[in-house]
């Protein structure tokens, strides 16, 4: 999509019937596919001062949750630039000891790096992955150097354990439109502590020549949130950054170079699937626009990794992958056949609690189904219910400039319990081994409605009457 | 498979029994399931004398067949090392004109690299491109410094074009053990002008940490046909050479420095995928081992290449990917699904003449069927004929250390025509835009005979009778 008009007037009709079909529900909504309006450039001006650190944003830096990478940009690389210093904060009820000791300011230094992308010099990307961190502690961190320090803060979760409660909140498909902002704020801290995003960021890849400036812009909108919390990032194809027509050949560039990860912490060869531990959970992040055949380095990491996961450690297991597996969307439907055909067995078969998709411009929630029973001429190629298999959640909804997914198949496939094309986030509260809570939030509603709801019963602790 | 003991004799038992079952034919063939013996390293010396280049190669070097690509490898990297000479050979009984035009020598620089892996460091790998070739046309050409040169010889094809006649030999999956001693030797030149080679080289993985010299000795293996005739390459499971454990992350790595092609002259990024015309024949190589999900450059570059064939100049369309997508054979039943679901449609509205495959170690031909009517939930999802399908080869029967596939699916699926467990090669006769003649040729038969052989009428030019 080229040359939009980012100042067309969304036109807006609800339709707020809900219709209930084989069991599932699809809550009819009209709106014209007319694509959302992009928040412009000057929306996100650098901050004022002299070579002031921008982009803000925290990832996971090691498996368990001890680690943290703090990523920022400056125009310029000048000593001090690549510097982050942190230090505890100490709950004065809690800590007798000298504040010399619990408040020592530590410093890390980043790696740095600039690319160019056709006609684009980007700043400096720092990285720095401050190491050692206490669990469940609060730090503060600034970055830059005297003139223009900035300063936030993040909590570091509980030690890896099974009944530790943790808040994940879960977005998909966002980019930087009006909705992406109601999306975001809806989504507002503290409510949930890490949120897990389940690829397309900033769809810098829909205007001309990939404007890498809506890279930067991007990083700017998302720095109240993803500068006080740590995003978990899938890959989405607006990542992919693919084109060879503008000297451009190589996938992902300028997404590696922003968000990196700590994939080598789980034995990934590549940022683009690996996993983290945090809490109570395990989350297993694939990449649906890498090679994903059998010999292939994702294949046999995947295959590893089912090994790894420890569920009396961490008994919620979750996977995020872009393409949806379960999609009743005519956008983008069965596109995710190729890799559910792949891996849906090895899924059921780890029981894996819930698998997280984007790319659709919508919200779906799957029954639990598998559809493993196939081979080429027995015609077995039907869903079916499965309390082994997953939920698939498509939650592509963050609001981006290509506008919602309104079209759904009909009718509504049984393995389909919930659809509805709105934008909004959802938020998964893990309360112990057993129970979850997960709640999706559509942007029209106050944010304390819950448009979609279920209780999450935990795959590996399964209570006994819901075996079978 | 590590440690093999090279030297054990195969236990063969011939049962030439055959049966048809559901119209598909199953020659049946028992073999006790030991590994073929594998020459060993001392059956290939590097030819005597100082710095001599060995493991000479041909492959294409442009789109459309007036250049050569011509590989080889020297101990060392001396003035000359890397330069190949070339002249045509003249026909006295139709040249009149000066030998001194027509006889002219004239060199090619090659670029020239090395690598390591692991404990192994190459010897240097030139690749010279012989570009202006006249088509049709018999080239000496020479490689070595003085005292050291060797001379080989290929013939150019006949310009593109609809009519022209033109044999490939088809092999795959060959290694180089006895059995594939005879799969080359069987197919002796000049049965065919050009290789298609379906993947699986030289299976050094299959040793301890790669043993990257039975890279080299396969390359001396295949110089006595390789230096005379281009083979076309796609890449296999055993080109991949993904070894972290040993600190070798980077899949390809030895392949793409052994094996290069032009595949920027069919706008391709990756050697990996990519085409070749030659005579009258389009050849489309993918990667069963790169990414071809939507999005990937692969796939990109898949949908723009079909709409670049041009069936009125070369009729006959040709695709080459190492997993099969129709295979009965208990080994590797199914591993080709994933990339069959993203490409079997477009093969079909293309109509593919032939898709050849290796990877199971036994041949099998396919009906015309295709698999293309399934959607998630209508359990449309079993092949029916199709006469705009193409039919499917495997033919991983070359002969290497893993042994035969001797272990078909029963019964025979409707989709498969005729399948064996034995070793062996093909022959594919191109008559002219309409006609063409495959032949299956088993080592353990006198080199004419055919066991399977059909006539081969083209899809894009296919006569009224044939129509539905």
């Amino acid at each position: 999509m080229k040359n939009l008009n980012l100042f067309i007037l969304p036109v807006v009709v609800f339709l707020t019937i809900t219709t209930v079909i084989n069991g599932g529900i699809t809550s009819e909504y009209v709106r014209q596919a007319q694509p959302s309006v992009e928040m412009p450039l000057e929306t996100f001006p650098s901050p004022p001062g002299y070579n002031v650190p921008e982009q803000v944003h925290l990832t996971q830096g090691d498996h368990d949750g001890r680690a943290m990478i703090v990523s920022w940009v400056t125009p310029l690389n000048l000593a001090g630039s690549n510097v982050v210093t942190y230090w505890m904060v100490v709950n004065s009820s809690t800590s007798t000891n000298s504040s010399d000791v619990k408040m020592a300011k530590k410093k890390a230094h980043g790696s740095t790096s600039s690319y160019r992308f056709y006609d684009y010099t980007s700043g400096y990307l720092h990285h720095a992955n401050i190491k050692g961190l206490e669990y469940n502690t609060t730090y503060i961190y600034e970055v830059g150097s005297d003139q223009s320090v900035r300063q936030f803060n993040f909590t570091t979760p509980p030690a890896v354990g099974p009944d530790v409660p943790y808040t994940f909140g879960i977005i998909g498909d966002l980019g930087q439109t009006y909705a992406s902002n109601e999306t975001l704020y809806h989504y507002s801290n503290p409510k949930g502590q890490a949120v897990l995003f389940a690829g397309d960021l900033s769809y810098a890849d829909d205007h001309p020549n990939h404007d890498q400036r809506k890279w930067d812009t991007f990083g700017k909108f998302l720095e109240p949130c993803a500068a006080y919390q740590p995003f978990i990032y899938a890959a989405g194809n607006h990542e992919i950054d693919f084109a060879p027509e503008i000297g451009e050949p190589h996938p992902f560039k300028p997404y590696m170079h922003r968000y990196p990860n700590a994939y080598k912490a789980s034995g990934s060869i590549s940022p683009l699937w690996y996993s983290v531990r945090r809490g109570p959970a395990h989350i297993i992040v694939l990449s649906s626009y890498s090679a994903y055949g059998k010999y292939t380095p994702q294949y046999l990491w995947l295959q590893q990794e089912l090994k790894n996961v420890n569920r009396e450690e961490t008994p919620w297991l979750i996977v995020m992958v872009h393409s949806p597996w379960y999609n009743s969307n005519n956008y983008h439907f069965m596109e995710g056949e190729s890799m559910r055909i792949m891996f849906e067995s090895w899924f059921v078969n780890s029981k894996v609690d819930l698998v997280l998709s984007g790319h659709v411009h919508a919200y779906e929630r799957s029954e639990r189904v598998s559809n493993i029973k196939y081979n080429i001429t027995n015609g077995l190629s039907t869903p079916v219910k499965d309390p082994n298999a997953p939920i698939y959640i498509t939650i592509g909804d963050g609001g981006n400039i290509e506008g919602i997914a309104n079209s759904f198949t009909d009718p509504q496939p049984s393995y389909s319990a919930y659809r509805e094309a709105s934008f909004g986030h959802a938020v998964l509260e893990i309360h112990n081994r057993t129970h979850a809570l997960y709640t999706w939030h559509r942007n029209q509603d106050n944010e304390p409605v819950a448009a979609d709801s279920f209780i999450v019963r935990n795959r590996y602790n399964l209570l006994d009457d819901e075996r079978i």
